[in-house]
């Protein structure tokens, strides 16, 4: 009988680093995982995309090189290099997470884990046709794509029509044409990368805006820059069926059908909780997804629940932060999740990121704020590396409270910047704290710093 | 008689963004200009050589294009027309400059300015055949470059064949060759522009390392990285003679001499307070700069003195916040410097950045630190990013005072997260709140991240 001091289910980013913060702090800690550690994340999420988008990124600035005085003769696009490119970066990330499992003394389960009870020794998890046992688990299963019940979308998932996350991965050939379901963030990074090296590309979005909770300005700002590049968007739209070479959808307009080669299902994710036995030990779910505190202990002692399985956030950066504020309570130190300043970011060109409230949501929960706007060609080195940008810094600011809210921007190295603006808010230092703090120049950071002082 | 509550000397990043905190103040201002506002920073400085940069960072891109999927079948650089990109980019800021002097109410002299002695009116500054009168003064008059006392280096300079930052940024065409008289930042940033649109490029350095007080492992790193470009570095040189067409340096080897087109002397720059009249009021100088205290007050009252002209640090971000220590003064608002976490960015590729001390420097002063190195290849976005990269970064700890008290970096995107990290310096927090702080995923500032949970 194996027994371990936390067994986590899942290796994606929240469970294996839970697992290595669990061995850092001196547990003997097990990591059980199904598919390929990384989880979704590293394999078929946020690492391949952003391969993808960077390969695309190297193409747009080939095509207009002769702006910045690389004059080019001819320059095509190799999408299956990029794929095989994406296998390899895939591959040394895996192995590095393997590795650092090792390293720390953290024992790995290739299979699919299932919850048996609890018995004397412990929690009972079954991986295939062995039993492993542990005083606590993290469960940390992630989440899966959500299917919308519309007619003939499992017809297409099953005959390759329609693609998910996965799928499109691994597509060796670009097709012509592709239909997006859905224009929250997983459907806008593929479609632009589609769309920057050739594919049209549609997007239908039941909102009527793209990328989610993201600030409007935003959103109009980056669907201008992509109509340009010729994509189209379907706003408020209604996915009404999915045939054998087309998507048909109804706005205010009536009914519109589009044909296309492909379609990519981008409506979401949902929680991943079933057949996994948490009712076997009673752990409480809601809408699919296991109800968790802010320390993520769930309704069981000694069971917690971190990453996309909770439904809270379904990042992996708070997968990570979540990891460690379970491992830190499992420890006894005191520790909780702020959710209100988790940064997230959008990785197409331009970039877009954000942390904290936008104005809208702040006013929602009935805060007086200020906004002030920024534009980034105050910025030496924007205007130095862009042509015709129209990119912004934003900042939201609680009057009453005298600190930071939001921060939403977009423009490149908006990803690489957001950290900071999240410890502002995490800090929650007043503004003429915050006018203090010196930004080297010039970069396009210095856009936040301008902004401060609009306030 | 025109009279202002504050004359700004000097229309750089420290003067013009002087003139404008003290107009927002409620002060009348007025800054004096004699070439172009913006200074050497807009003009003939950073901006300029970061749009070269990001135009040969594009070359390069496009030359191993293949890597990331994109086919080129011939690429060319044309200089000429990154040094026209560079002339529009410099003027579209340089307007900008003016169009928020006069958003601010802020009066521009263009003209050589010298003070003339204190008056019953004030004191009195002479801009060409005009007096204007102010109850205080602001000396922002910045830094020329040094040029050591070296036989045949005035005579290369008056013939064309030694250039300065300010000629090379508008040489029309390329050397063959070129020998850099200094490796510190600026011979660097320009050495590496050279080296990769094709000239051969030979850096001759004093110290026995480039890039002056930046961490030695970081050095070592960049120094590899355009060895690989066909870059040569004489370290530990001692440049004897400036030929016609060549540089005759002494090492512990002997003496050697280098044939070359042309050669920019990069040796450092020195603060610039001649000839502006400071001896009319007893402005105290040491070694050729002003002296001032944490508020950038001079000996005289009412006299400040911000930017390279005070030789403090001689960095733009470093003048304004000068600028803005020097206006709260004279508001009577409480302000001070913290030179001690002011980040410094050298714009290569791979980029550098750091703010602080390095084990050494702490050392030095007798601090009890710990060192942590973190390779980039930790971050996903990194290795989607780089081929066979080498980055990392590095943090040095104060385990007395358990607090971060340097972070020096390599690698790409440098340069839009140090200002995070120089806030890390600036509150002061212990590594136990920093580790609490939020990361987007996949990043490459993640890397600092995972520094922090070395220590």
């Amino acid at each position: 009988m194996e027994k371990f001091d936390v067994i986590v289910i899942g290796g994606g980013p929240g469970g294996y680093l839970a697992a290595e913060r669990a061995a850092q702090g001196g547990l003997k800690a097990a990591v059980v995982e199904k598919r390929a550690l990384g989880g979704v994340c590293l394999n078929e999420g946020c690492v391949p995309t952003k391969t993808f988008l960077y390969c695309a990124k190297q193409y747009a600035g080939a095509k207009h090189g002769a702006d910045y005085g690389v004059n080019i003769d001819n320059v095509t696009f190799d999408h299956a290099k990029v794929v095989s490119r994406k296998a390899k970066v895939v591959k040394t990330l895996v192995s590095g997470v393997g590795a650092t499992m090792a390293a720390n003394g953290v024992k790995v389960f290739m299979g699919e884990a299932v919850i048996d009870g609890k018995t004397a020794d412990g929690f009972k998890v079954n991986v295939g046709a062995d039993a492993i046992y542990a005083d606590r688990l993290i469960i940390a299963t992630g989440s899966v794509t959500a299917v919308p019940p519309v007619p003939g979308l499992k017809e297409g998932l099953a005959s390759g029509f329609v693609m998910t996350n996965r799928e499109i991965l691994d597509m060796t050939q670009l097709p012509k044409s592709l239909v997006c379901i859905g224009g929250g963030v997983i459907g806008l990074e593929m479609a632009c990368y589609l769309a920057t090296v050739g594919v049209k590309v549609t997007i239908v979005e039941m909102m009527d805006k793209i990328a989610g909770p993201t600030d409007r300005d935003i959103c109009t700002n980056l669907m201008n820059t992509y109509k340009k590049e010729g994509m189209e968007f379907c706003l408020s739209a209604k996915v009404l069926e999915v045939g054998k070479d087309s998507v048909t959808y109804e706005d205010k307009d009536g009914k519109h059908t589009i044909a296309c080669e492909k379609v990519l299902l981008s409506a979401g994710r949902r929680a991943f909780t079933q057949g996994i036995g948490l009712e076997s030990i009673g752990v409480l779910t809601e809408r699919g997804a296991v109800v968790t505190d802010k320390q993520l202990r769930t309704n069981v002692p000694n069971v917690y629940a971190i990453g996309d399985c909770n439904g809270k956030s379904m990042l992996a950066h708070t997968a990570y932060r979540e990891a460690e504020v379970a491992v830190n309570t499992i420890l006894g130190k005191k520790d909780a999740v702020n959710y209100d300043t988790i940064p997230s970011v959008i990785y197409t060109t331009p970039e877009v990121a954000a942390c904290g409230l936008t104005k809208d949501a702040a006013k929602a929960r009935g805060m007086n704020v200020k906004e002030v706007k920024a534009p980034m060609m105050y910025s030496g080195r924007y205007v130095a590396e862009t042509m015709n940008g129209d990119g912004f810094v934003k900042l939201v600011y609680d009057t009453d409270k005298n600190r930071l809210v939001g921060v939403h921007i977009v423009g490149n190295y908006a990803s690489e910047m957001i950290y900071g603006a999240a410890m502002m808010l995490e800090t929650e230092l007043p503004a003429e704290q915050l006018k203090k703090f010196v930004f080297p120049h010039p970069t396009v950071c210095e856009v936040i710093r301008e902004a401060l002082f609009k306030l």
